[in-house]
This record gives C-alpha cells, structure tokens and sequence, in this order.
C-alpha cells in the first residue's frame, strides 16, 4: 500500500480544494494507493499520517508571489524534528498552486515549495506534460495551459466560483499530475521493498 | 540629456527585437531622452555606451526556464572591471522577456537577470502596471495580460511571425514599460545634479 | 525630508532588529533622513507612516527558506488597495535578511522580497558592496562576507545571543546598506521636486 | 545495472570537475552503478548515454549568479526531441555548484537547473545532509557547511588551486550526495523492474 498525503490551503471559494480533490482522483487511478486529503489547519493533529505518508503533494494559493502565510506557518512547525532529524528525507514531494494572473509570480510559488521539501531531503516530482497553448492552434483547453513544470500552475479568474473556476483544462492537469506522482511514489516503495528483500537473509 | 540602452539577444524570429522597439518608442516619449538599441552581439564594440548608460534594460528570450546562452555570455564578460571596480553601480536596470508559454518559467529569466543586475549594484525597475486577464471581464488584449511584475512578461505564438506574435497587448505594455523606466531614470539623473549643485560651494 | 521606514519581523532573539537598527544608523547618516523602525507586528496601527514613506526596508529571518509566516501575513494586506490602487509605485525598496546557516536559501527569502515590491511597483536598490572573503586572504570579518547582492544576508549562529551574533562585520554591512538605500531616495526624492519645479508655471 | 552521468562544465581551473570525480566516487558505492563523467563539451557526440541513463546530475560553477554560458548552450540542445517527445521524464536529476563567494547566489544558479529538468519531466533529488557550520560549535570542516539544499554549495577561493579548494568539507559532501542519488535511482529503477515483473502475464 502507497500512502499520499494531499496537504493544502484552502481559503473560502474553494478553489486549491477543487485542485486538492483532482489530484486525489487522478492519485486513486493507480493500484494500491490510498490518498488522503488535510487541510493545513489540521496538520498539527494529523503529524502521523505525515510522518506515515511516502508522498505528501502541497497546495497553496500563490498569493502576492509566495505560498499563503497560513500555509507559511505549517512549514515553521517542520524546523524541529522533521527537519533535525531528518524525519521526511526520501519522501516523494509535489506541488500545486492557483492564482488570477497567468503568469502572477506563480514560479515563485512553486519554487519556495521546491525549497522547503528540500531542506526536508525530500523528492520532487515535477508535471510530466509539455506546456500547452503555445501556437495558433491552441487554446485554454489545453492541458497544461500555463505551462507549469515545477508544478501545477492553475488559473482561476477572481470574479468566479470555484464551480467554474479554475476550468476544467486545469482540473485535468492537475489529475494527470495526482496520477503521475503516484506513479512515481509506486516505483519508488516497490523499489525499496525489492532491495530490502534481496538483502534480507535467506531463511 | 538622459542615455537609456536597451540590450537585448534576439534570434531569427526578431520577437525580442519588436519588444525592444517597443520599449524604445516609450522610452522616447519621455523629454530629453537618448535611447539606443544594442545586440548582446554587438556589446564588445559599444562598452563605452554601456558605460556612459544612466539606465540598462535587458532583453532576451526565455529558454528553457532562463536567459539565453548568447545573452549569458556576455554577463560573464561583466566579471571583470564591471563588477571589480563597481562600474555599473547606481545604474538604472529593468528587464523583458518572451517565450510561447503562458507562464513557462518566464519569472526564472526575470529573476537571472534581477540577480545580475543586484550583483553589478543596479537599481531595478520593476513593471507598474496591475496584472491584466484575471476575471470573466478581461481578455488577451488586457495590457500586461500575463500578470509579469519583475519585467515585461510577453507571450509569442511558436507558429506566427513577429508582425503578429507577441499581440499588440504585450506590446503596448513594453512601451508602457519603457516610458516607466526612462521617467525613473530622469528623476535619479535630476536628483543628482540637483544635489551636486546643492554641494557645490557657490562662487 | 526623506522619510524611509525599516519594517520587519524580529522573533525574541531580536537578531533581526539588530539589523534593523545597523540599517538605521547607516541611513540616518544621509542628510535630511528620517528614519523609522516598524515591526510588523505594528504595521497596521501604522499604515499611514508607510504610506508616507519615501522608501521601505524590508527585514526578516530566513526560516525554511522563506520570509517568516508573521512577515508574510503583512504581505498579504497589501492586496487590497495598496496593490489595486498603486499605492506604493515608485517607493523605493531594499532588504535583508538572517539564518544560521551560511547560504541556507536566504537568497530565495530576499527573492521573495523583490518579487512582492514588484507586485506594489516598488524600485528594489541592492547591496553596493562586492562579497567578501572569497580568497585565502579573506576572512569572517570581511565586509558583507555572505556575498548577499540583492539585500543583506547576516549570519547568525544558533547558541549565540543578539549580542554577539550576528557579528561585527554583518552589523557594518547593514549599516552601510542603510547609507546606502537613503543616498538613492535622497536623489529619487530630489529629482521629483526638480523636476516638478521645472514643470509648474512661473509665476 | 544502474546507468548514472555527471554532465558537467568545468573552466581550466578544475574545481567544478573535482567535485564531479567526488560525486563519480560517491555514486559508485553503490552496488550496480555504472557512473560515468561527461563534459558539455563531448555531450554531442554521447546523446545515447544520455538517453540511456537513469540519472543525470548537472554541474555548473555559478557564474554571476547563474550556470555558465557553455552550460546554457547544451541545455538550449534540449529544447527539440528531448523536450518535444518528453525523452528524459522519470529520469533522475541532481546538481552541484561552486563558486567564489559563500553564499554567492549560488541558489539561483541550483534553482535554475531545477526548472529545466522539471521542463524534461525529471526527477529531483536534493542534498540529504542537515547544513552545517550553524553555531559556535561548527566549523568550515562540517559537512554542508554552506547549507545547501537543492544541491551540493561548494566555495572555492579564488587564488587556491583546484588541489585545495574546494576543501575537504565540501569534497566529502559532494561524495555523500553522489552516493544518495544513486541509492534513490537504484530503487527507482528496482521498483520499475518489479512493477513490470508483476504486470507480465505468468509464463
């Protein structure tokens, strides 16, 4: 069994948790996975099912360029013994962010995540899509309309409920992301279990 | 007289180029005003314009998540008497850039040149225009459509000519841009001399 | 009178005021400087002092890469009419930061500083100084030995009080930051009022 | 076998090549890793290692704050087939940088090879050590004494030949980090053959 922990901030239109939920769905596509969402505001009672987790994907709105402050706070609370002790090293990490510009510092976002999960030792997955709408022939139905690397780059327009917004072209990409992180996560613990059993002694 | 150079690296396509008009043509507007257009190609043959510059703004194309190779070598070139002797100190820098994707880590390239820049001593001049496109209300001719505050952030379709990629949004907000830069750059000037007149011991 | 603010987050070790008060000094040294301290903490008692600032110096320990949650929370009420409005365009910025490790990402919290600036259209002013203790003749008592160019990088070790850490030559570098950063808005400042002389109708 | 390159771009003065021979000698402690060196330079003519590896890790100095020019050039190479058809995704990347300067913007130059294995889909593996050299007990002799996260930051000053700077420290760091991307790449890869061996129909 594959553990993914989906840890995000959600502020009251709902539009990181639309994102949080597409990751699930695409993440539960992949055998033996169990994926579990949690809210930044209960981390703190949920730090076994963190600690517990082989891959912990973050969500936040990018708001003015960097992940939310409430969000900033959970990431202060790892400076003790997940960060000392090196308790998360080895996890799989990824990301996912949403805000009204296209571009709207989005990177940095996304980059400050990339940073925190390394000072943890932990392994970044990036978005495995190309770009899209990036000719004439494109349009925001493409997957990956921003194109996000790092992570998801999710666009949702301020005057929209989290109904429609951000739109189904991210929503898709942010399954296919869920997926492809555990994916990876799956390789991953299977790849270590095998290398456990091969050095284990023969009995 | 205020001396404004715009060096840019510009391929074939000339995307970067039609952007550094752009920014020319506002940079004009503003009284008293010399603006030069320089290749990187060319900048070994014109350090003493760069010299006498009061404000630099650099261009290039994003690649792959940053400047170009060609635009990179020559801020190596800078490594020596530029940085050593601090020669570039309290100039004017800003910056543009553009690649097909929406958001493409164009942030990335304006952040390597903001580096550079801090590291020559520059003054940067970020962009002063709210981010456009973001509600149900706006469109792809919203000036700075792609929400870019370090630098011009502009989007060029892969499989349309510079006549028509970047759209005349992203090049009204270039000019827009110039003409911010070049009105900063004639309040330092001013404010210099003003003060140096002040100092000056009256005769 | 040029009115700068310096407006940071200092955490019960004050290491972080420390510096505040370093850039103080420096920028107190420049003519015609009022200089004011504001924790964040404060600030919105305060809104109006900010508003009336020529410049504002952003301070704030690194803390898992990032600016600490209690900075980013004042970020975050910039977003309304401060952004929206343009409130702050022109203002002049700068920065700096502390962490105990020697890089430890405080590049990518001085980073997140420049990029919200841009947001309010604020001009970011970096370190003069060229890094120090880069060779065998260097040392830890060499002026801004981090090599820090986009603001200050202090150092400052873990089991050590404010009083002693960060040391001497970090407290030399903020303050001639300060100088520095209050030299620029003195001329920005100047300029304005040349220019706008310039412009009224005699009378 | 678990196929590893060091691609890498070192001047004449080697210290960017030593710590790739450390990462080599690192990497190599692990069991079944064939791990070669391969300068950008010769990358063109070794295209078929490169697709063939299950991780690259990337080596530039920084160089005013970003990877060298001659480094940028071989990642603009990537921009056709290897981008287009998504050649790399799933493969595992890592970095390592030095430069003069202690902390030096050396992030900015990790961060920048970060985005474009992202854009190639690839996976990254950041530092696993704590950074050292953060309170009075420490010294230039700990391992990660720089703390660097995303990458290995190593510091070479600039009058000492390659024989002994970088320093000890920063070798052993880099031989830690090479042995950590392989022991995550032959898992990945182990995990990969396992998942395939489950998937095959019984015989």
């Amino acid at each position: 069994m594959v553990r993914i922990t989906i840890l995000y901030y959600s502020n009251f239109r709902g539009q990181t948790e639309k994102l949080a939920l597409a990751i699930q769905r695409g993440a539960q596509r992949v055998p033996g996975t169990d994926v579990q969402l949690l809210r930044v505001e209960d981390a703190e009672s949920h730090w076994q099912r963190l600690h517990d987790s082989d891959a912990i994907v973050f969500g936040s709105p990018t708001y003015i360029g960097s992940v939310a402050a409430r969000f900033k706070q959970f990431i202060e609370l790892l400076s003790g013994d997940v960060w000392l002790k090196r308790m998360w090293v080895n996890k799989v990490a990824a990301g996912f962010t949403v805000s009204a510009g296209r571009s709207g510092d989005k990177l940095n976002c996304l980059q400050q995540m990339v940073i925190f999960a390394a000072q943890m030792g932990m392994i970044w997955v990036p978005v495995r899509l190309l770009g899209g709408n990036y000719s004439s022939q494109g349009s925001e139905d493409d997957l990956n309309r921003m194109a996000g690397y790092i992570g998801v780059m999710a666009q949702a327009n301020i005057d929209e409920p989290a109904e429609i917004a951000p739109p189904p072209s991210d929503i898709r990409t942010a399954e296919i992301h869920g997926e492809h992180v555990a994916e990876v996560t799956r390789a991953l613990v299977a790849g270590r279990r095998a290398l456990a059993a091969e050095a284990a002694p023969a009995t």
